[in-house]
């Protein structure tokens, strides 16, 4: 037996507790070939609520009543696979519960990297991947651009900041609330914009960058996205990573600025992380050297309990979390 | 003395007869290097509407009072130029006059093509280059691939509709009224949707592409750009070569769809055809043999007299051209 999150009924706007069930289910015996894991970190992600939806989309949405998936850190318990043993720490996609039974090729054994096992789900995992790909390889940024990330306090906002001061860009996060933009200067951002004020998003950008920007990474939609066609440079790439403004409510986006992509030759492309996981060795093998020189910030909001997994969830867009939001268990 | 066409007031909405005028001008001695063109056919592009307001752009706005320009082919009558003589038929920029006095280096002698002159400001000028390398370079459209192109009937679009079957995809065009859809067709595309009837383009286009589109390649905005994101398949391009739709009203684009941007990894690119003229002597040769055996259609929508020049301008935003839209003088 071990408990599971599962999706009650489909959310309108923000999910509610009401749509989330904590069951009790049965764990299989072992067939060949797969491993009993104990969870000891939950991921909780903002692409997940677009799982909640019953649409069609590039990862299939939750089914109701079945345990929900996710991206976790848990230890081998019982093993009948060569390649993994009790003991080993592995990352893997069930999460929202405490225990799993998973093929072992499901599960990938946590690199040798000095960093806390919760890493893998923050920096060295995939909002870290997301951050360094969209960056670098969707937004080709280049040492001397200006970059502009929104959602700069989260998981992948405040990876993209300090990737890019270490590759001699310069930086101009927005994030919601004076604290958080405190948080975002302190990461080393050059300018910091707090969407939350009277400014308009528009106005504020063209003072953070009275040259243009570069590069725009997005990981909101809406008025940032509108903001950064109206002030990029020619030529300037827009990375799009995610739109947290639409996820609950699925409002239009309004672009004012639109005529700007054929006047400024703007190259707009969305992306998913796991495209680039061919590529994962060179972002382990850079990742990691960035971290283990120790200058950067590896920053975590910890819900504590498999309990509290839809209220961090939920945390996510009510702006409760600085860095990686995760769920102890 | 000369004719031209001056702004006489900057439009607000579609222009208007009392915003333009047409005055006498001077025409100066020549200088060394330079030639007296008289023109014979004037061109008007939906691109010119944007300089028309006093808006930074990629090409600097008309001023009032100013003879404007535009494309325009024109025969030499007097040079101080060793590289053309009277005679000679050029394509040159100074257009909305009856003639001009110009640096020989602005002016290009019409290649020996087999081709009335006026083709050098349609399928063979910038409009065909428009087409051609939006469609193949910007889109990166490839035998095989549903392209689908707005504005079908104009002469960027119908260019798009005839290269893209010349090269073996499947295309689908928007045009407004059964008469221009009757001819989209005649041109070879496969399907056909007429944006002015009663069915929402969205549906129109998921009804004419079920499996979706691989290319769109945008001359309108608004409706007809997110009903591509809607339906473009995963790491569909989107070649953003014009927004009439919004060229006169100012409306901002609204996008339903914007969520697919990431979901399916589109791309959305703008371009200015002027980035592709180191690229010239591959489009005349292509385009050339293209127009040279004979399937290709050149539809012109000719106005009569200098004086004729404001209302063929106005007719590319009510729709009253099929093909390139001239003035003849």
């Amino acid at each position: 037996m071990t408990r599971a999150w599962t999706l009650a009924s489909r959310p309108s706007g923000v999910p509610a507790d009401e749509d989330f069930a904590l069951i009790d289910i049965d764990l299989p015996p072992l067939k060949e070939g797969e491993v009993r894991v104990a969870n000891r970190w939950l991921s909780v992600d903002p692409y997940m609520r677009g799982r909640m939806n019953d649409v069609k989309s590039y990862v299939p949405p939750f089914q109701l009543g079945a345990p929900m998936d996710g991206g976790a850190i848990g230890e081998v318990v019982e093993s009948r696979a060569d390649a993994l043993r009790p003991g080993d720490m592995v990352q893997h996609m069930a999460g929202w519960r405490d225990a799993a039974v998973i093929p072992a090729a499901a599960a990938q054994k946590l690199p040798a990297l000095e960093v806390p096992p919760q890493a893998f789900l923050g920096q060295l995992g995939m909002p870290g991947m997301t951050a360094y790909f969209g960056l670098l390889a969707v937004g080709e940024a280049k040492p001397g651009d200006t970059v502009f990330v929104s959602a700069a306090a989260g998981a992948v906002g405040s990876t993209v900041v300090q990737v890019a001061k270490a590759k001699g860009m310069t930086v101009i996060g927005s994030a919601g609330g004076s604290d958080k933009c405190a948080w975002v200067r302190d990461l080393g951002a050059d300018q910091v914009i707090d969407y939350k004020a009277d400014e308009p998003l528009v106005k504020a950008l063209g003072r953070a960058a009275p040259e243009g920007i570069d590069v725009y990474f997005d990981n909101v939609g809406g008025q940032h996205l509108d903001a950064a066609i109206a002030h990029a440079k020619p030529r300037g790439r827009l990375a799009i990573c995610g739109m947290i403004d639409m996820y609950n409510t699925g409002a239009p986006t309004t672009l004012r600025y639109a005529a700007r992509i054929i006047g400024a030759r703007l190259k707009i492309e969305g992306f998913i992380v796991s495209d680039y996981m061919d590529r994962a060795d060179e972002f382990y093998r850079e990742m990691g050297a960035l971290l283990a020189d120790g200058r950067f910030r590896r920053e975590e909001t910890v819900f504590e309990g498999i309990e509290q997994t839809p209220a961090a969830f939920r945390g996510l867009f009510t702006g409760e979390n600085r860095g990686k939001m995760l769920v102890k268990i």
